[in-house]
């Protein structure tokens, strides 16, 4: 049974798997139920504007807790699963195992870099003030993985989530063999991308419209439908 | 058992089904069982200068066939198909349905836009000279499938494929809710992103480092070794 203080990492959509995997969430809230069941979708092009007036606001109103971020980047939780930490304050991060692997093989490898700087919410927020930070992510994670796994980054899927399941920036590595979950277009941003359109524009991400969809039961799909944006 | 001229359409990987589904490629060749069989994918992070150096030559290297897009353009073949047409020859295309989509069910919805204007191999030699087609195609795309299909265009993924499968310029309507085989971030382009980095750089995409994975057996991942670059 998973402490309920790590239930983001649960929530994700179930993985697709060969063998059948289960994942228990305990205890199961209304809002863990609906994250499981089959709900329509919706894709939602969210400008700039659109972040500031109706996504921030949104995220700013909720009490969406990351205090398990938080005890994972002081070592009061899971420091004997730490693949690799820079520690850094401003530009460092800590490589961990993703609790939907187990580890016993490499077909889904899947590792999270997480930040150690706080205030970071999401891809939304980076300029190019973070490149420093989103190139030791990009070098010593891949560096770390084929060092502790044997997987070089050539055969490494790395992005980021918009939305991201958590206000907290995080960084997605999985082996690009594995068809993970959360990997499609309308969801994934590769990070060499991130890089290479902060170097383009370091307010690239404040001004770009950004796809992704929202599930008919969620509460920020109701406040862009509000706004007669969806 | 399917034509050999289209056996393009039914290279894709398989798709994930919750049903069986079967696709009978005849005659198979060496490529098709090459294609069916589980490989190591590697990825490429393929500069302006890499396509122009690498990517470009072999393409023009290899005797890629794409009369069978010429015979659906010039109506010859799938006339009865046709979902949608535009029949200018600069801004115009036609929208049929993906082989991999039996019609019966929205679930796994698979259309393709194929463009009347020949020479545009790929998202590579897309410019902003390019916008009016690739608008008409997003709009009336989305209006076609409304249309026939009573699917809003807010429950659509539209992207193209960089590599493509073909090098005659296509988009691909799936639904949403789909896992589409080729839907992943290292494949799949957006086409409203495609339209808002033209205007925002008419040469974006001569430019700009794409990421793509190649399977092992892949002639252009020689290609790539062989400079250096994989």
């Amino acid at each position: 049974m998973s402490n309920d203080i790590y239930s983001t990492y649960h929530l994700y959509p179930p993985p697709q798997l060969s063998e059948i995997k289960t994942t228990v969430v305990y205890p199961a809230t209304e809002k863990h139920l609906q994250k499981y069941l089959r709900q329509d979708a919706y894709l939602i092009c969210e400008t700039g504007e659109d972040y500031k007036n109706i996504t921030l606001p949104f995220i700013q109103s909720q009490s969406f807790s990351i205090q398990w971020v938080y005890n994972i980047l002081e070592k009061k939780a899971e420091a004997d699963r730490i693949i690799h930490e820079n520690p850094d304050s401003s530009n460092g991060f800590i490589l961990i195992p993703d609790f939907k692997w187990n580890q016993k093989q490499l077909d889904d490898l899947y590792l999270i870099a997480i930040c150690h700087r706080r205030g970071i919410k999401s891809l939304r927020d980076l300029t190019a003030e973070h490149l420093p930070l989103l190139r030791n992510i990009l070098q010593e994670g891949k560096e770390a993985i084929l060092k502790r796994f044997g997987v070089a980054g050539s055969q490494l899927r790395i992005y980021l989530h918009y939305q991201p399941s958590y206000f907290h920036l995080h960084v997605h590595f999985t082996a690009l063999s594995y068809d993970a979950p959360g990997c499609s277009v309308e969801r994934a941003h590769l990070l060499s991308d991130v890089i290479d359109n902060l170097e383009l524009d370091p307010q690239y991400y404040q001004k770009r419209t950004l796809t992704f969809a929202l599930r008919a039961d969620e509460a920020l799909l109701k406040k862009f439908q509000e706004a007669g944006k969806a």
